[in-house]
């Protein structure tokens, strides 16, 4: 075996052609024996081989720079750069993260895990390069699904500028996770087809060099085009043509459903993982679903994630034009979700928290400062949600509730989410936020759930007690049940137990009742505290007797993390809050 | 006159042509009337009133809808749909806004300031008429500086997916606020020098059909131009070529300085605003040439606006290869100035408070998760900046500060300003984001100044004194001294003052000692209070005894504001706040 030799670059570049074609193949098996034992991203690896060991044959990582885009295709550089056990080793596993990460290897020069940074990121690289007068080959690798983002396309419009050194391998799969959107791919289309020879080239358009290379998983070709432009004096575009999934059949042949999996059974390719019971993923599509049939004028948008609520192939074509998936383009999505609210529809927009991020300014000008009302559905916002560093769901409390003009609500169970999503579609007066809930389908379970919501601000006492006040947000009201539990329990005390529902806004009329027979007010909220609702609970009992204790994450960032870990040290436990209460 | 009487498009569509021809002198007199007493964008505006005749010409404001990028070239449009009194008579000045706003007029879609966005809003409105199966025409107006916004290319990318009537006018009068940037520009440079009929075409690529029109201030020809397009199925691009500032010779000569402009002389252009005395515009352009001089790793990043940090044309030739404009892309501004950072050079980003909106995800994934040293300055972050609703700097506090690992400093003084900045550029540890002070330039004159402030979050006791503390950050801070001189001598109480200096985190071993002597704690702030740093502070003693007085401003969006009586309305005088304290 090739692989268990290969301790750095060094050691690939020994090979011999028909050698390293062996090694292609120990690569695969090696993604395949992690892959199936753990789960991971699959397509975007097994399209990757041969270009990453062509890389690492051609280029002298790390004097020369690799960036790697989302960087979910980087387990095959991370096997040639010192880290083959974590894929060949299951004792080994959890030595790497699932993307490029600084702390791992020098070879890797940023944690990334958001798509369309790489070109930016990398031409930062290549001027500081510049500026110190050094000469090294600096190589960002970007995916066709990535173009479409805003954040890459205006990279892939400046490079031109940088007049020095700069190599876009442009990994060109014919795939975002799921199929692309946009104009631009159909001009990728015409280049394949036509060699890269058309006339009418985006990236020539861009003020680009450019060279193409028809198979992106023949090792000779990607070898001799990379010997082509190594050390190149100008930014240029290498444009390769690979398979996503190539290797493994199943994968090859249904790419969306193997970009990402679970644990699964190699010979058969079924999951290890099985769904059980309900998920709000389905829920969400067939809510939105009866919608749409309903009235012809809601749509629902997604920006290259489908499935995060649901919306499997066949359900887009069953939506048809009341659905549009625009792409990785986040900052699209929401002026389009406004400009369809200001026209009389009633757009429905979809992402994950941490996707939001990509589409703060669109938040603020396009949607609230026009006050139109679309409807934000906020998914994986929660300590409960993904736990890479890159992906986690826990800012979006301080990133869009502290935003004027919108109301961003926090349901407590199942009916209460669906119902607030009723409402913001139904209603014409605001933009409107929901977060998903992530501690699994809780239902209302004998609580009162509201169906208009269109009084702001009015929290809903679920429990009326004295002394102490709990203000439970969100996936975070379980733990307030809990606590209130503990509490009687504990001191004989009935607290009151409040779920506030709204994150934008302070039930003034109810805090000020509260003072009279409250001391304590305790308030939970399942994201940074900084930032967050608790502090406006705090700000607003500042000047009063009341003492307030604000229970959230610590403002950091955490990387793949254990939950129950996470909950300790943030006091989170009910037993711990109980301490310091002092009760 | 003509224009005199026009109160609506019906108005313009019964003139000949002739009349169409004078009407537009009487647009450019009523413009100079306007922007010579009172200032606002001039160039862009001027370049656009033949073609604004032609689209009320030949479409039907507002059942056919026109959606106008960054909108600062709307003024036109706006005397044509009524509000031409605005332009003619001085007492009728405020009556409009400088941007388009549905509040003024049925003929405007949305308040719009920010740049890239028309594509996408407009989009919006297709797809509502597409579902609602009606029939009108949807124009965007996009000017070709904004096209290198992300969310513009996004926007582009996406609307050939319509497969229906969508009519994209590309103004392009080869023009951002100062030069272009990026490969694009060399497309339309081909564009226009072959007439529009090059192969490679930006547009086509995008999957676009796609018309060029010559000459885009000659009436005729734009009339028979948005005539051939009209009611179209499909979507595409009216590619204009206009000439910025045209039919003023001052301003045709010097596009860049005739963008926008204070009043003015008709005659000789000179500017009846004359700036005395320092400014941060030309000291940070000082300090900053400064430290490049003394230091090739030092590079300076603006996005399209180098003036605000005082970097006219000659002082970017000096800085020459240091010096870099990345066009509309802040994006890639944050992430080209971590790639920077991460290979060892000392970038700094400069723009408004409001333009760092666009950026968001940037600052968090491509800069903070990865923990490189760029220095990041925030410009008009303030209630003493712009005053347009859609140009607001109150609300970066809120959006930066709960960002993980990012330092947010907000310096009280000149001296402190230039402190942080050159401790910034200098250290290697941190991503740094500076306020540029709003309220003027006001010198230490005594008070200590720090050179190192690599010990976060160690506030400054400016003042040691008792009963009450005072937490006075950034321009605020003399608003604090205001106070703190008003409590002593009504009360005879020397309350403490602390300059804070870091918004981004606690000082809580300063805010524990406090805690022995002082039983009121005032924090001011020159932001929204929701999300922001008097709320860390309320949120650190909401179990004890303290009682805490957050001041700032409401988390709201206002528009036109004067800024007295905004400090007014969220009690920020110190008679006010005496009050409140009870003092």
């Amino acid at each position: 075996m090739y692989l268990e030799k290969i301790n750095g670059p060094e050691d690939v570049k020994v090979l011999s052609r028909e050698e390293l074609k062996l090694l292609s193949g120990e690569i695969r098996d090696a993604l395949m024996n992690r892959l199936s034992k753990r789960g991971g991203h699959f397509g975007p690896n097994f399209g990757m081989v041969e270009a990453t060991i062509a890389l690492h044959y051609v280029f002298e990582s790390p004097k020369d720079k690799f960036v790697f885009d989302v960087s979910h295709q980087s387990y095959p550089h991370k096997m040639l750069t010192g880290r083959k056990d974590a894929y060949l080793y299951e004792e080994h596993f959890t030595d790497v993260s699932g993307y490029t990460n600084p702390e791992e290897s020098d070879h890797d020069f940023f944690n990334v895990g958001h798509t369309s940074t790489s070109v930016s990121l990398a031409s930062g690289l290549a001027k500081a390069r510049d500026l110190k007068g050094d000469k090294e080959n600096i190589i960002a690798i970007l995916g066709d699904g990535s173009l479409s983002g805003g954040e890459a396309l205006e990279g892939v419009n400046f490079i031109s500028e940088l007049e020095s050194n700069f190599i876009l391998i442009f990994n060109d799969n014919d795939m975002s996770i799921a199929e692309n959107h946009g104009g631009l791919y159909k001009n990728l289309k015409e280049l394949r087809e036509s060699n890269g020879t058309c006339e009418c080239n985006i990236f020539k358009a861009m003020g680009l060099d450019y060279v193409y290379v028809d198979d992106g998983n023949d090792l000779e070709k990607l070898i001799e085009a990379f010997y082509q432009v190594k050390d190149i004096d100008h930014p240029i575009v290498v444009h390769i043509n690979t398979q996503k999934g190539k290797g493994y059949k199943l994968a090859e042949d249904n790419k969306e459903q193997w970009h990402w999996c679970m644990p699964f059974d190699v010979e058969t390719g079924k999951s290890n993982f099985v769904m059980e019971g309900e998920n709000y993923a389905t829920m969400t599509c067939d809510f939105l679903m009866k919608k749409m049939k309903a009235d012809p004028k809601v749509t629902t948008i997604v920006a290259a994630v489908p499935t995060n609520i649901g919306f499997t192939e066949d359900k887009r074509k069953e939506a048809g034009k009341q659905f549009v998936d625009v792409g990785i383009a986040e900052e699209h999505a929401i002026a389009f979700a406004s400009g369809i609210a200001k026209n009389g529809g009633k757009p429905v927009f979809a992402t994950h928290s941490s996707f939001m991020q990509r589409t703060y300014d669109q938040l603020s000008q396009d949607l609230c400062v026009n006050g139109n009302a679309a409807t934000i559905i906020v998914n994986t916002a929660s300590i409960y949600g993904m736990n890479d560093v890159t992906h986690l769901g826990i800012y979006d409390i301080a990133m869009m509730a502290n935003i004027p003009n919108l109301v961003y609500l926090a349901p407590t169970n199942s009916e209460e989410y669906f119902a607030m999503l009723d409402w913001s579609i139904e209603q014409n007066q605001y933009p409107v936020a929901i977060r998903t809930p992530c501690n699994g389908v809780i239902h209302a379970d004998g609580l009162k759930v509201d169906i208009d919501y269109s009084r702001l601000n009015q929290y809903q006492v679920n429990r009326e007690g004295s002394e102490i006040a709990i203000l439970a947000l969100g996936d975070f009201y379980q733990i307030g049940e809990e606590v209130a539990k503990a509490i009687e329990e504990k001191s004989g005390i009935a607290p009151t137990l409040i779920n506030p529902r709204y994150i934008t806004g302070l039930d003034v009329e109810l805090l000020e009742k509260l003072q009279a027979n409250h001391m304590k007010v305790i308030t939970l909220e399942d994201g940074i505290l900084d930032g967050g609702f608790g502090e406006k609970i705090a700000r607003y009992f500042g000047p009063t007797d009341v003492k307030v204790y604000n229970y959230g994450l610590k403002k950091e960032f955490i990387d793949r993390y254990v939950v129950e870990d996470v909950l300790k040290e943030n006091h989170l436990t009910p037993e711990q809050i109980l301490e310091d209460i002092g009760v």
